[in-house]
């Protein structure tokens, strides 16, 4: 193959969007993704303001809430008693405090989006190839892939939870958290949700003792998606059979009959198991960064896993363009830019999952301090979703 | 022996208030105790307004002013890092609310003022008299004792924790929470506490993750009153020696500095492991009732023990008063007036230690409602201390 200005190793939500914004940024990129396809398997996906404000400015927030949603409000509810603990609107105050809106879409729809956006930009976008290294020399990098070698002048790994090319930087592994979720996405006309209207409209989370679930409508609100996640005994005990199905029912006992009709919207026959990692300071070397879960994979609690990928890119593109040709000092800015923030999310996504999941007494007081909540008080994401 | 109204099994403080209190409703009394002497082991006692209300019925408020300490201020701080969460003014804001004082008082001191009124009111004080039995007869009970039969119109079990009447309504037992308590009371001017003067006028109150700290002013400010009590590791692996000093320091570390100088306030030859009882809802048998620990034993986190078994006492005088004569009736009523408030009692004070003991995500919350909090929003405590 020719050469090319960046490769990025890893053609998911991640890598499509470094390679848009570096491309933006005036380089020729290359995607190189070791599946036959580029595809993204999972369901929903939200992307708060922070993510939805970048796609504006990529020209695709349109596209984006066209094959989306805009759910009308966020609401948490008590998975054992099924009563509201707190909301927060996503209408226009929600729009105007964060100058952007919250959508929430299906995975593959998002990853299309950014695919053609990629194609129109003539990101050269190449599936069937794996990286397997990179060595960085003085004014370039030499990528070695399933291909063969090939040369540019930087590398972005965007490979992933297990990232190989993270293993430059850390021998760190992916942390177990012991949950594991399932998930559906089932045309709403097929569910027997027994909702009420404004349901469909509304992202909801109901929230128990080791366990949650978390619904919202997809697809123009012609899907509707179920996460359910679950702290596994099996995993507890050590086993290596842990998060089955059985397992599903068991740790939801106990929930209100909302919850329990929700099961019924999951897939059966796969399970996610749950992974973050403990954050690192650097995840650039010279040429070579990485980006979103191959840098800072986090917990799914505060739903920003792509929406940091997505900041992620965008700051790429920012010091990229700054540094007019200078590789190693536009990696350091990004560096220095995002592993800051991104550990903030990582520890801060533990801690809310370990909210969410409290028990006892634990859970009365946590459901106090929700309830004294202002449904409009949006202190606590401005950090998150603040420009 | 003669024939009296009442035979009250135990001398303890709930003992003598029961007997003061059937004395003034014009009952003959007699108070078997099975020790040789009328005495309480162990240090500091709170006397909340539902207690001291009435110690001012029974004309000892003075006596019991005078021997204790009004403190001026109700606070609860973080064990670890010694910040303050919330606090309650216990000065004329409070006794106004509730129209009696919040007073500490040395136990043996509370005794002594009910075993001297008890003198006065014509009480037959018996000790080294053990009762084994009671039999329930038609008009009469007879009250088995290490010294002989007894007849009485009526038997009052006033036996404790491990009362020995009680096993005639329920066959259960002490439940261990797994707590011990150290205790101490020192004279001030022997301590090293390097406290802040306005803390002698204070219930300080240190909360931590399976530990707490408490301290108070005892006998007009001249000794200190420590109780430390924590989750005892070799109790939960099953040992039979748990809760010894190593465990004390042990569960201590991490605690800030003023919690760890407390520590040095304690007596370390012995120790209090904490018990409770599930709630029993009759402690009434026709001629025979149970009252204080021996009812409704509960764990020490709302201080209300003695307050509790001073209540039984007021509310058997009042019922008696009323019955003229007729005891099955009157026990009756207080069964009915009497199981579900202790109840209630028992099982918040259970939830209340719970709260004091959280950790991690369950930590933050906890100090974020306290926090919250008015120092004069007295809501929570209408329920036990309102008139």
């Amino acid at each position: 193959m020719n050469d090319t200005d960046v490769i990025v190793a890893g053609g998911g939500i991640g890598g499509l969007a470094c390679a848009l914004a570096l491309t933006i940024a005036g380089q020729r990129v290359r995607v190189l993704e070791r599946s036959a396809e580029f595809a993204e398997v999972g369901a929903g996906l939200q992307m708060a303001p922070n993510a939805t404000r970048i796609l504006r400015q990529w020209g695709l927030l349109g596209k984006v809430t066209d094959a989306g949603v805009m759910p009308r409000r966020l609401v948490f509810r008590d998975a054992p008693d099924g009563s509201i603990l707190t909301s927060a609107p996503l209408d226009e105050r929600f729009i105007t405090r964060y100058q952007a809106p919250y959508v929430v879409i299906h995975r593959s729809d998002l990853l299309t989006i950014l695919f053609e956006a990629c194609q129109d930009a003539g990101v050269e976008l190449i599936p069937s190839c794996t990286v397997t290294d990179v060595a960085i020399h003085q004014d370039h990098v030499t990528v070695a892939t399933s291909r063969g070698d090939q040369r540019a002048a930087a590398a972005i790994g965007a490979d992933g939870l297990r990232s190989t090319l993270r293993r430059r930087f850390s021998d760190d592994e992916p942390v177990c958290s012991g949950y594991t979720a399932y998930r559906g996405a089932f045309p709403v006309a097929e569910l027997d949700l027994q909702l009420e209207s404004s349901q469909l409209e509304e992202v909801v989370v109901y929230i128990g003792p080791g366990r949650h679930l978390v619904q919202y409508p997809l697809r123009r609100g012609e899907i509707f998606n179920t996460v359910a996640v679950f702290a596994s005994p099996g995993f507890a005990r050590g086993e290596q059979d842990w998060g089955n199905p059985e397992e599903l029912e068991q740790a939801f006992r106990g929930s209100c009959d909302a919850v329990t009709r929700g099961l019924k919207s999951l897939w059966r026959d796969r399970w996610w198991p749950m992974f973050d990692r403990v954050p690192i300071d650097r995840w650039v070397d010279r040429r070579l960064a990485l980006t979103g879960d191959a840098a800072h994979p986090m917990l799914q609690y505060l739903a920003q896993g792509a929406c940091q990928a997505i900041e992620d890119a965008h700051c790429l593109g920012t010091v990229v363009e700054k540094a007019r040709g200078n590789w190693p000092d536009a990696l350091e800015n990004y560096n220095q830019a995002r592993s800051g923030p991104t550990a903030r999310v990582q520890r801060a996504a533990r801690l809310w999952g370990d909210i969410w999941h409290v028990d006892g007494v634990s859970r009365l007081m946590r459901n106090e301090l929700f309830r004294a909540r202002e449904p409009a008080d949006f202190s606590r994401a401005d950090w998150l979703y603040g420009a």
